[in-house]
């Protein structure tokens, strides 16, 4: 026989899954509403609206996907391309190739613009590559957590507005922790997920696009088999699950039947996001800095480097360099056992090479970040690695200090 | 701003999502663990261990699929089907069509074998169109909800399987609630959702194979390009999100990175199935089979006729006609607005035509048997319907009476 779950208390300072807001967890430990039940559609139709302020867009359309994080990409992906369409994917870390392997199997005729991963593109190198290529679609990834980097959008944006290429961007890494523009950026679909800085459970995709996007998406919509034989289209959609002009229709008042609603998961997004609205996004991107400055004065004190361009490190996970000889998996390991404090190894290249911690919606609180450092410094002194000692913590908190100040 | 989510209590007597088990919603407010934390772990592996005996099957692969209960039909039907398979789909409701559109999406050379929705199929006429056919897959829905008829399997699975056709079964609307013999009955690869039988909220599809099609799947292997630019293969299934390969490796012991698994989900998945397995699977379709006879009990002494072949009606739903003249939203919608009573319409043609009443999972109550009838009787003096009044819930009482003399 199987036994109850028995969940250890957990400090989660990775770049994802992080810790769930309390209101969130308490939220989704409410009964259930049928899919249809107005009380239910009420808190869909909410939803929509508030996904938007994050995004920083006016679109009309704002809906949840029923996956993670990589159902909302993939979505957004297969709705644009049509078998040979042109992509041009940048990539500047790991999830760009996400981008490439979901092109693929949508059968689309794949460009690369391929660099090291330690700082991102300068935009007008994108801009070349977009003129030398003359692709449909530029798909990209606005904050790539495999190496920390973050990526300037806006000429991007804009000049494949002027040139009438689509721009779709994968912004799950900084959707809520860093301020977001896809209107002014000329972004036509963003896509992000519920478990990094809107602190829900992973388990739901959140996108939006506009009205570009959703002129060719619904020209390729055909009705689902079992509602009409004739609503059919020649140019449909790869994947009925994913499919984003049967999902517009889902999501609006025509409540076209598709999917089983993930009610919890609704419950969670609705919560998650108005408790984001509520502290205001102006603050929650303030604690996300003012977090991240404090994480790395700290790893700075302890004489640890930190990988990459730090000008362009993405404030929601810093990525340390592993000092010589020292067990990168071990010290992971370590602190989840003694400390119950979890930071992630990464991929690739990488793996092995740098730790990251993350800083990331419920989970970039101060005393996180003190318990993080101190935790981690504690590790290396156990596992030997030279580093100075007694600095971490006191550095981190120097910085509370000064902000307190100003 | 908005406020707060406040979740009116309902009796959910719909075939689908149907109320979750209150274990199941503590176990969802529990705190988030990550991804690869060890203690995580062990309850995916758990999951995969419980999810095999409701399908009754000892396949080595069982999981779950992040999304609602089409992600895992999705998944099965793309993971077998490479462009110009044949494809056979015996038709006998609405959901044989959602295979249908999924066959299509993949590029099947599609064979539809259709029907009334009155009855399912006489199992030597799909073998018959099988000889006639010669598909590389027959895939087919064990019970269908629109029009509640249940189908047999075990002489089309035998057939099947001595002539090397594969066979795929939709079992979302039986698994938990109604005895089910994946190995027995030579089904290849077989689907549930969380949000019936199991009591859990939608969000999560149970998927199991066997060795054949596990063949097929791992043939079709390839390493997801962020993590491994050579391990390519020509034949890789059209999804990233829903490609079975990918998801053996994450989760069985290789563990490599694909989606963020949906932690709190798995948390309810975890539960509601313990729940079921602790009731003891018998004793669980002993339950249904009573609800179910006490439900038909009072529908028909209310004088209601029941859509279909009886004898063949899924224990999981009962289909009601509508009396002339009777408006059947209108009698749903004040069942839910005056007694908090969810009851469904259905599709298509019986659209307007029937009433459903579910009976599944922790929904599959006696006071909830008892409410629903009271409700529905009460629903319909109102709307001034001819019914036989003071019967229904006797009728029901009687089934329960004589049951508990037995």
């Amino acid at each position: 026989m199987f036994k109850e779950i028995d969940i250890p208390q957990r400090t989660i300072m990775t770049p994802g899954p992080v810790e769930a807001h309390p209101k969130v967890l308490r939220a989704m430990s409410h009964t259930i509403l049928g899919q249809f039940d107005p009380a239910f559609l009420s808190i869909m139709d909410e939803v929509k609206e508030m996904i938007k302020a994050p995004f920083g867009t006016t679109n009309e359309q704002a809906f949840a996907i029923d996956g993670t994080s990589r159902s909302g990409i993939e979505a957004a992906m297969i709705a644009l391309i049509e078998p040979g369409d042109k992509v041009l994917i940048p990539a500047y870390g790991r999830f760009a190739y996400l981008l490439a392997e979901i092109a693929e199997r949508a059968q689309a005729d794949i460009v690369m613009l391929e660099k090291d991963w330690e700082t991102p593109f300068d935009q007008q190198e994108v801009i070349e590559k977009i003129k030398e290529v003359q692709p449909k679609i530029v798909a990209m990834v606005h904050g790539e957590t495999a190496n920390a980097q973050i990526q300037e959008m806006e000429k991007i944006g804009a000049y494949c507005r002027q040139n009438d290429v689509l721009f779709l961007v994968d912004m799950v890494a900084t959707y809520g922790g860093v301020e977001i523009k896809v209107d002014e950026w000329n972004i036509d679909i963003a896509i992000a997920g519920s478990q990094k800085c809107v602190s829900v459970p992973s388990g739901l995709s959140l996108i939006t696009f506009n009205k570009r996007a959703q002129a060719i998406i619904e020209s390729r919509y055909q009705k689902e088999l079992g509602l009409s034989k004739v609503e059919r289209n020649e140019r449909f959609i790869q994947s009925n699950y994913l499919d984003l002009s049967q999902l517009i229709n889902y999501w609006n008042n025509n409540r076209i039947n598709h999917h089983t609603e993930a009610t919890s998961m609704i419950y969670g997004i609705h919560t998650g996001l108005r408790v984001l609205l509520e502290e205001g996004l102006d603050r929650v991107y303030a604690r996300h800095t003012l977090n991240n400055k404090a994480i790395v004065a700290g790893v700075k004190a302890m004489g640890l480097g930190i990988y990459g361009n730090e000008d362009t490190k993405i404030p929601t996970v810093t990525p340390i360099l592993v000092p010589e000889g020292i067990d990168a998996n071990g010290v992971k390991d370590f602190l989840l056992e003694q400390f119950g404090v979890e930071i992630a190894g990464s991929f690739g290249d990488l793996q092995g090479k740098i730790w990251r911690i993350g800083n990331m919606g419920y989970s970039s609180r101060r005393e996180n970040v003190l318990q993080v450092l101190g935790a981690l410094e504690a590790a290396l002194i156990y596992f030997g690695a030279p580093i100075q000692v007694g600095k971490a913590v006191k550095a981190a908190l120097d910085v509370y200090q000064a902000n307190h100040k100003n």
